[in-house]
């Protein structure tokens, strides 16, 4: 059954260089290229030619929402991912958990702390400084996100992460003169020292030194943003969406511009690479976008690991396109960047993106990688460019004069 | 070894149109042509399809500056060219020696004067009039470039430079009616007085007369502009450049972006070339981005001449080519814009690029000209895309986002 919905596949990291293959080029994947075969393909660049994307602002653009005019900081989308109800006016953060010993910090995840552990920890870390809420919730790992609620606040302080090691956690200062940057950094400053008054104290963390563990004593606070609510997606361009990701930041920005989240869990073995295709294929029922997200190979991307990559790309081939492909709903799959092995961070690259959709036409390209892609039907595309052509597909896009 | 740096090597006025071959199709170019083959290719239009740009502007536009907010006026880059250390708010202009006759133009080069004796008349046009100081200095053949100094000054001034010959020398005007245009004016039209009086005495001049020659008794100025500093490529993108190159103008653009300028010969015969190439490989130890220029195809397709146009771009193949390609350096190829031998002068066309680096892509176009480029894995790229791509390739793009 043929489906007027759009299944939206962004593999995070996806584009690499060749080396003298491509993770994309030596991957055994023979249901992605099925799709290039019977679709259209291109070149994606996110934001612009040459330039590095963000996760947060690639995303941001590829909903349609330009980043120059939308963009929060990363502190808001890590906080709505997480699942805070954000107001206007909240200044939020992306925060670690971290060991200190003497004033110095001596590891920026607290000895890699577990999920479960880490998340019985949230419930000392909400308090009341002067007249602001501050509101701590708990993501994964040794990640959260924190929230200052309360009148008179400003985003531009300085984080009180230093981001490296041996190093102390750095006393926040305002960015501008303002008195509300004023404020905000004397909040964060006395919230520093009360989470390492608490933490310190905890139950949790004087078990985990008794097991040879490294108290997760600190929080670092990086990436303030300021909250203002944004019109959704059903505003702008009247369609509904849904995401189903397993990081918070993919979530967040998926709320922040108006769509719904289906939680499934964050590890993506093929049991849940199968459960988020099944999940997204039943949202094709309700929802005209259903953006999928895959992480994994941009973690291998990080690590400089070309077989992981690879075999990433294999498991996603294996256990999501043959499902998503039986849904009747168009799909489309790209990424929000490169993440070349060789380099172990984002780059500038352009990313091969594909469209499988009776609403749009076909090229002559067969397989689906950085160099077939070159020949392809759709040219070199921008973030920019995908929603409407998403719309079009969609048929929901508006006219533009008579 | 390999280097993280890119050379820039721009063929001025490179594209062309076939009759029924382009010269880059019909010149014997076995070097470039292999780094086509290993490398990446597209087609660039400096600044938008089918716009004709200056040199100046595409220079500008190439080097990451958009020419509709930092384009100076052809004067100050032409000041700076000839090595006058500009300073904030002087008003600089293009100068021609001429040769005029009963107060009639007769020649617009002065019997195409040669750089040594026209140097030698540099010392006769530095002077002051009113509060303003004039600064005079020759570049090559009947050019150079001249500067007023000094308070209340506007490049609101029509050029006192006919562009024609048999009329005589313009007196210039303000076009608007501010009391700094109406004041530039004025000391314009008594530099011109000036000019033909200082050099009508000239001894200089007196000898061209006894040995049959024109002399080069009054200067022609045009290109007013208002020389106003600018963010250097350092501050702006972190890296540092170099220029190598012939022209005046092309120094002078690259001096007022922030780079420096290595000083050889203008003139373009093997050795010249060879000489380019090796301090191009030198300066790649110093220096992330070096500027490679060679006018001579730019001129061959003013001259209208197909031959000449193709020599030139086999000059560069057999003199450059090889030597760069050894320097372990990133090279991009292009043109500043297309001279077609047909029209001679700028046109809108596109030129074909190829970049050759491990830090790019490679695509299947086998050749580098105009249609090999058409099938090129970069697509139609334009000048604002180049210096992101560069800085890409370089690893000093700034990630937008987080």
């Amino acid at each position: 059954m043929e489906k007027n919905s759009v299944i939206l596949l962004i593999i995070d990291g996806l584009g690499d260089l060749p080396t003298p293959k491509t993770p994309l080029q030596a991957a055994k994947k023979p249901n992605i290229d099925r799709l290039a075969k019977e679709g259209i393909t291109g070149l994606f660049s996110p934001i612009k030619r040459g330039m590095v994307p963000g996760s947060d602002t690639s995303h941001l653009r590829i909903f349609g929402y330009d980043p120059d005019i939308f963009y929060p900081g990363r502190g808001p989308l890590e906080a709505l991912g997480v699942g805070i109800n954000l107001k206007e006016g909240d200044i939020a953060f992306r925060a670690n958990f971290a060991t200190i010993k003497d004033g110095r910090i001596i590891d920026r995840r607290a000895g890699r702390i577990e999920t479960t552990e880490a998340k019985s920890l949230e419930k000392y870390l909400n308090t009341r400084i002067e007249d602001v809420d501050i509101i701590y919730k708990h993501s994964v790992d040794h990640r959260g996100a924190v929230v200052f609620r309360g009148p008179k606040l400003s985003d531009r302080v300085c984080d009180s992460d230093p981001h490296i090691i041996d190093s102390s956690i750095i006393n926040s200062f305002a960015l501008d003169k303002s008195p509300e940057a004023e404020k905000t950094a004397r909040i964060l400053n006395r919230y520093m020292e009360y989470c390492i008054s608490v933490l310190s104290k905890a139950e949790e963390n004087k078990k985990r030194e008794q097991n040879g563990k490294l108290p997760a004593n600190a929080l670092l606070l990086r990436g303030a943003g300021t909250y203002t609510p944004v019109p959704s997606i059903t505003k702008r361009f009247c369609i509904k969406g849904v995401c189903i990701a397993g990081g918070a930041l993919y979530r967040g920005v998926a709320r922040y511009v108006g769509m719904d989240v289906i939680m499934l869990p964050s590890k993506e073995d093929d049991k849940i690479l199968q459960e988020r295709a099944y999940a997204a294929v039943k949202a094709t029922n309700d929802y005209d976008l259903v953006f999928l997200h895959v992480k994994g190979c941009d973690n291998a991307g990080h690590d400089g690991n070309f077989e992981q990559k690879k075999k990433t790309i294999e498991a996603v081939d294996r256990n999501i396109i043959p499902i998503i492909a039986k849904s009747g709903a168009s799909i489309i799959i790209t990424g929000d960047h490169s993440t070349p092995v060789s380099r172990k961070e984002h780059s500038g690259h352009e990313v091969p993106i594909l469209i499988w959709s009776k609403e749009e036409r076909k090229d002559n390209v067969k397989k689906f990688d950085e160099m077939s892609c070159m020949n392809g039907g759709l040219g070199h595309i921008r973030g920019k460019d995908l929603m409407p052509i998403i719309l079009n597909i969609l048929k929901k896009a508006e006219k533009y004069g008579s």
